[in-house]
């Protein structure tokens, strides 16, 4: 008989700073629902013995379809006012990957970074290639104003005066109010899961950051830097400033740390997110889960929106530390 | 006063398999001389003080413009009969970097990546966007057909009609024969050196895979996968099966075990390029420097276009094992 493991999920929302002057109970709350009905909804699959990979993945499309996230609908403007997703998933028994970027008619990119991983030919595939590949792959496919909301191009605006790619504006009101500032948040989701059958998975997505030059392609997509999972490590998905995150091969290296250098999950997040990313000035946050189902949920911004839940046990959520 | 290290530079041109039937004498001494001309170059500006990050630079962009190779003129072609070209470099130092993939308006890739590295911004930029970041900066911008070549184009006809990516032709002769079998070789250029002032970098730059699907990015341009560099380290440049690089985080990987595990140079490269890739069914190889100036010049593939100076030492090339 094959040993079942109790199943662990974990999600983030994308991490930031708190701007006190924009934190409402009632944004709060409102986040804090919308985490746990997904946590919940993943937790139920794994409990029904589904795929660490299966379990990721509809994670991060709830929170695609979800406006207080941006990814998917939601999804931050680029400098020219469009719109660039990218997404990620990688499945830690096989390590098969896929990702596409820079996408604006895919309505969930995690979707599309499936079918790539499940066509298996490539594991990247961008821009208007990676739109083919996921209408022959029969996937739903949307105008890109399908992914717009009012209180994002606002941001845009607001940050584009300032010449600024992450922004740090200040004082400016918002007009959809979240606990942590939207001018500095690095708005991304993900999700890794630990199943029942001891297998590990993680999956990111993103809108990138607003105002960011147009084919800029951030760490989500990017296998290694901010999604990586791998039976024998951990699985891990970031969120952040993806460029440092890039640099520092950050979700990999949580992995490396573990398999190399003998570290515990918790000792090599903590290595990442408090010594390795802030020692090039990166921000940011990561949640990962290792395959003894331990679970890290590390960040050095002021907050992380993010959700977990263990076996049977009630999702626990969070925004600040 | 500063110590200073005898430099070292090596390079890549790619990887792949022998044919016997398509070796010639005059051919693999072309790529004999080639190779050493440009080792030559890359070798006397270290000589004269000159940073890892220029003499890698340097070295990527003869061999871009050499036609022998798979980067910038003599790119393969996609399977709809374009080009898109990717680069990156790494500089050892700062752990900055800078990439482009899918451009095929911009002469020599590997130029664009090193002014996204110095742009600072961003790290990877994609398509049209990084080509407008290219013309911004002035670089030197041409026509798609620039990059064509007579013998890659018979190559994908031939290619595209077994409707692989990855082509494992047999019996078909060779239009322009090479030592290498153009249809089994991954054709990736790449450097790393070590300078006089202890330094390393990294840089790769390729035309990708022959009738690979349009939009398709492979390891070469990702930092980890493809291209990494550290001073506390070693700087990495691959070329072979893209996808599988990706998965294992190639590039990054060699560091890893370094810095995690206390394995020498030889002896990551070994892990990764033996016994890493293979698991996953990945071909190819890398080349590898590290801060004591050690070098490493690993494949699993029957051959791989390479050279390497040390110091005032005669350049030394090689294609097979």
């Amino acid at each position: 008989m094959t040993q079942t493991h109790v199943p662990v999920i974990a999600i983030h929302g994308g991490a930031g700073t708190i701007s006190a002057a924009t934190t409402s109970a009632e944004q709060a709350q409102a986040y804090h629902d919308a985490l746990k009905a997904i946590v919940a909804a993943a937790q139920a699959m794994l409990l029904k013995g589904a795929s660490a990979l299966d379990a990721a993945c509809l994670a991060v499309e709830m929170l695609e379809d979800c406006p207080l996230f941006n990814a998917g609908h939601g999804a931050v403007f680029t400098h020219d006012e469009t719109h660039e997703l990218d997404a990620a998933v990688m499945d830690g028994t096989t390590l098969a990957a896929g990702a596409v970027a820079g996408v604006c008619h895919i309505r969930r990119p995690v979707r599309a970074a499936r079918a790539v991983l499940e066509d298996g030919a490539h594991v990247l595939l961008a821009g208007a290639g990676a739109e083919v590949f996921a209408r022959e792959r029969g996937l739903e496919m949307v105008e890109p104003s399908f992914f717009s909301t009012e209180a994002r191009r606002q941001q845009l605006y607001r940050v584009r005066d300032t010449g600024r790619v992450v922004v740090d504006h200040e004082g400016a009101s918002m007009a959809a109010a979240s606990p942590l500032d939207e001018d500095k948040k690095f708005g991304t989701v993900g999700a890794v899961a630990f199943d029942m059958h001891g297998h590990l998975a993680a999956a990111t997505s993103t809108g990138g950051m607003t105002n960011k030059r147009v084919g800029r392609i951030g760490d989500s997509p990017l296998i290694g830097a901010g999604t990586y999972a791998d039976d024998r490590t951990a699985a891990v998905s970031c969120t952040g400033s993806g460029e440092m995150f890039i640099r520092v091969a950050a979700a990999y290296d949580v992995c490396a740390r573990m398999a190399y250098g003998g570290a515990t999950l918790e000792a090599a997040t903590h290595a990442v997110v408090q010594k390795s990313l802030p020692a090039i000035g990166g921000s940011g946050g990561l949640i990962a889960v290792d395959r003894h189902g331990n679970l890290s949920l590390a960040f050095n911004s002021e907050g992380m929106y993010r959700g977990h839940a263990r076996g049977n046990d009630a999702p626990i959520t969070a925004i600040f530390a």
